[in-house]
């Protein structure tokens, strides 16, 4: 993975994290709430996965955004 | 996969193949821009593959449109 992808995932699971506590959830909370698992969705946030889409709409459609505000303002 | 999914990934191979279209560019011209394979993107287009945020990335970058925008219109 090139360093500006590695960057890219820090930026992405920092956007996840921000998502989740504006809405009070944990992540435990988020993770049953889209059915993945607690320590998979940790390490998303951490920017250590390079997540599938179907997983990303399953994040989206949990945190009730569309895939598309999922991603504003990542690059 | 659920078929929701299976569904999700057909629209969204729609999208790649629409914005190739209107850049009047063949399956191979777009996928030496975001080096990946031409037959992998020629799956990606008929939805059968589940692709990672990371080589979303590269498309949407090959296409010149955000990732945002890659997903406009898709839920």
């Amino acid at each position: 993975m090139r360093p500006s992808d590695a960057k890219f995932l820090k930026r992405f699971g920092q956007r996840i994290r921000k998502l989740r506590r504006e809405r009070g959830w944990s992540q435990e909370e988020l993770a049953a709430r889209c059915k993945l698992h607690r320590t998979y969705l940790g390490s998303v946030e951490r920017g250590e996965r390079n997540i599938s889409v179907i997983s990303l709409r399953r994040l989206a459609r949990a945190l009730r955004v569309s895939l598309s505000e999922l991603f504003r303002g990542l690059q």
